[in-house]
């Protein structure tokens, strides 16, 4: 692809569909489209929203995109799913979600699925929220369940993390994930309606309490439902709105923007490190021999990790 | 470190806790000591036990260790656990586990918490492994909660993946984490005393005979119960004997441990050219200059990134 096409541009889903295609399946061009869409980036607010199974992610997400369309501005919605059954439940359910916004020129909902990308997901995912991004979305929202490593990497680009968590779910203080607490910067004690909503609260508010000396930003707990057409959302947009200046006033955001820059663009050095020495290997010649041998335990993986790196790069300055 | 210890060649469980430490804790000589260790690795058999939180993977893995034990062979343990709450809760579950191994020399127990080493992980609990099979043990088994990238990066070192299931724990089909099914070489029902798991047995083979034709191992599917000392449990370690009995006749076992040496040589590679790229990032020099353009939008990242490897390389070159 050499150019971007016109209708990205224009804002035709279709077109952001598949540039955001392009991107997760690794397809020709790649790089080149997301080199394109760089300078088109870093507008959008990025919203993490991240939860156990079962906490209603999803429905809150709904809500609290009705929300910011009722504000006029635009939503793209990353949902990434390491949970989906074996075929293709993502795809399918890009499909049964959001319905209601299906004719909502203001809102792109797209799902990721684990399966495929293994290792990759915290990469693609980035990827797609830059191609949203320089599509001219005002937000993006991406959800995950959070539980692995590779979720928490991919909340490390929200601006602002909603930690969502349920009464009587068993998402109390001891079964917290490590992790997920620290990144978030607000609670969501969705289905505030079910029992247990005020101990819950009481809860995260004494584990915040513990913390409290530790932390700039005391994270707001915030009861949500779901039911009645949302209750709570725009309470929870508006703890996003304050925890969004918190950062401007403190030059975070900035700050946060340049940091998360620079280290994409380690992770690009580190991908193209990856892609000659890959080279390297599958073609006949000394890495590929000297691998043999270390299969054959001839030589030690540290011994011959060395010798490869000096054979990439003098091999490097042929070319 | 100059040399490894005595002790440790000598079976001293301090001493291979004390190693353990410095391959986790990335202590100055880390690398020397798994150099040393690497012509002394392969022995082991290798054992992943992998499940939901609350599928009683503990208790199993007690049961195990108990099982293996009758028959006089040796086993050492890393319970990765990425769920620990805030303050150190897997050095405190070291203490309070395996009370009854406690006392036993051929059995050494170590949890690997995922806090402090979020990203390395699975690199860390490999190396753990190194050092364990290097010690000498006829079993390593690795205890993770299934469900992130990383845990299911850790269970691909493993000969046998156990994947655990609880009848009414939710651990239906549907909600059967993609991936963690793929690993499964054989199913343990856990907690088989309590109600549902027989249509759970059903429903696990039912979903493998939709697989049949794709897979040359049938993974069998096991009860297991850790009440009474443990019920199904000689029948679960017959099920892996049989496992590893077929990856040893179709010469699987071999090519495997190939495999896993040569991909954690290029693992090696990486990280060794991660280092490179980091000092240059941190040292004054046009590196850390150019990632500064690249925060400011200046230059995009897949540009600089190109700067970066030759200049990380050239730099190389002049030492």
């Amino acid at each position: 692809m050499a150019e971007i096409p016109q209708g990205f541009w224009d804002g035709e889903h279709r077109m952001l569909a598949r540039l955001i295609s392009l991107v997760e399946d690794s397809l020709p061009g790649k790089e080149d489209v997301l080199r394109k869409l760089h300078p088109h980036t870093g507008q959008a607010y990025i919203l993490g929203l991240t939860g156990s199974p079962g906490a209603g992610k999803s429905s809150l997400v709904d809500s609290v995109v009705r929300e910011i369309r009722k504000r006029n501005q635009t939503v793209g919605v990353i949902a990434v799913d390491p949970s989906s059954p074996f075929s293709g439940g993502a795809f399918l359910g890009d499909r049964i979600r959001m319905n209601e916004h299906a004719m909502d020129d203001g809102v792109f909902v797209r799902s990721m699925a684990t399966r495929g990308s293994l290792g990759g997901l915290a990469k693609t995912t980035k990827e797609a929220v830059k191609v949203m991004d320089a599509f001219g979305v005002d937000w993006v929202i991406i959800e995950t369940v959070g539980v692995g490593q590779s979720e928490l990497d991919i909340m490390y680009i929200a601006d602002t993390t909603v930690v969502v968590l349920t009464p009587g779910a068993g998402d109390s203080i001891q079964s917290m994930k490590a992790g997920i607490m620290e990144i978030a910067d607000i609670f969501a004690i969705n289905k505030c309606d079910m029992p247990g909503t005020d101990t819950l609260i009481l809860e995260v508010n004494l584990m915040l309490d513990m913390q409290d000396d530790h932390i700039k930003w005391r994270p707001p707990v915030k009861p949500t439902s779901n039911l009645n057409k949302g209750e709570g959302i725009a309470e929870l947009l508006e703890a996003i709105e304050v925890h969004r200046n918190y950062l401007n006033e403190k030059g975070l955001f900035s700050e946060r923007r340049r940091e998360r820059t620079k280290s994409e663009t380690l992770d690009i050095v580190n991908h193209q490190w990856q892609e000659l020495v890959r080279e390297e290997v599958e073609r006949p010649g000394r890495v590929h021999d000297l691998l043999e041998k270390v299969a054959e335990r001839e030589v030690d993986p540290y011994t011959a990790s060395e010798s490869i790196i000096n054979w990439v790069i003098e091999d490097l300055k042929k070319v």
